[in-house]
């Protein structure tokens, strides 16, 4: 029993270190995505466009361990909490990555219209979003639900960000019928970018359950 | 032991009699939340605005009842993968209620200005989504691999509708400028409406994984 415990804390710990090399994965896959919409980099864009794959291995990979530790160990309780949230997480960070394509997506339509405005704003919602990412998946990994909950604190300022990029763009619409095209790729990516940052939410929430046991999910006090 | 088994399968029955309410819930709600932007019906979007919480409550319900099953009763194989499948379909219909949220907060953006246009796509978009869901959600009842596949057939469907509407309201937006911020809403409702059938194809992958215990995520032939 000793040996297969020791054996299971392993699998548990090598499963934690495949997420994080997905959320690693994904988060660069962001910041390349946004890179080269904002640094108009076409070759970047097909880079980002053609490299889904090491993703999508990586995702059913941590599937696949998940329900080896649930089959294989039974565990209860906390370790229960651990691999069930890692199921959830990983599903996150896959939609994480099919957003970098979404991302990149728009990014091939932008370039072929002159630039609507120089970006500063969608750089720094991709800079808010991959912190919360990555913030979520430290508190994941060392159990940290002040961590957690700063993340889930993060949103507000995503949130603002995509609304004041909204109405900036659609002054541009509204005064010149030439950036219309163009600036709805920006709105899209600008909610693509708020989305991995619902993402990262939601980690953060399933590392609040999982340590907690505690439902912070739609603000309900205990359940 | 038999008794075990028994209550097992009672337990197991009545998560999935669970599931189904929150499917039909989450759809009811799509419907309400498209039917309040065609109608033009104020009341029914503040409806559609006020009422998560039962969709909510039921999500909290079915993770809850899953993990007891986990816990309790450490199923194996086949009944944890359906157990497994059951915690990703409860986060999918979860969002799906958020997604009738989003539509009706376009609504309301939408009914504050004149109609760009008669809307048939995006109801048709929407009976597509609502059909989707419900089919995946019997496939999953059912364990019917073959209806599985044929709603993750069903999104190209949607996606092509999605471009259509996308194209028709850009020329509307392109010859007149008030047109601009009402057809945003549109096209955000359109691509709302796609998210719906992206999580009706993952609950149909989760069935198809589930049965057979074959991958079909990313088009691998196998896993």
């Amino acid at each position: 029993m000793e040996r297969v415990t020791r054996h299971f804390q392993e699998e548990l710990e090598s499963l934690q270190e495949r997420l994080l090399a997905m959320g690693g994965l994904a988060e660069e896959r962001v910041r390349e995505a946004v890179r080269s919409l904002s640094s108009r980099d076409r070759g970047l864009v097909e880079h980002v466009l053609m490299g889904d794959e090491p993703i999508n291995d990586l995702h059913i990979e941590v599937d696949d361990r998940c329900f080896k530790l649930l089959a294989l160990h039974q565990p209860m309780a906390a370790d229960l909490r651990t691999i069930v949230a890692a199921v959830k997480i990983n599903t996150d960070l896959e939609r994480v990555g099919d957003l970098a394509v979404n991302i990149a997506e728009a990014a091939k339509r932008y370039l072929q219209h002159p630039p609507v405005k120089p970006l500063i704003d969608i750089p720094r919602m991709a800079d808010i979003a991959q912190g919360m990412l990555r913030d979520a998946l430290d508190a994941y990994v060392r159990r940290d639900t002040a961590l957690a909950e700063a993340v889930i604190g993060e949103d507000d300022r995503l949130d603002a960000l995509k609304t004041q990029i909204f109405r900036e763009l659609l002054t541009y619409m509204l005064s010149d019928p030439t950036t219309i095209e163009p600036a709805l790729d920006l709105i899209l990516v600008s909610r693509h970018l708020e989305r991995i940052g619902d993402h990262a939410t939601n980690i953060a929430e399933d590392v609040i359950f999982m340590v907690s046991a505690k439902d912070v999910r739609h603000h309900v006090a205990d359940s």
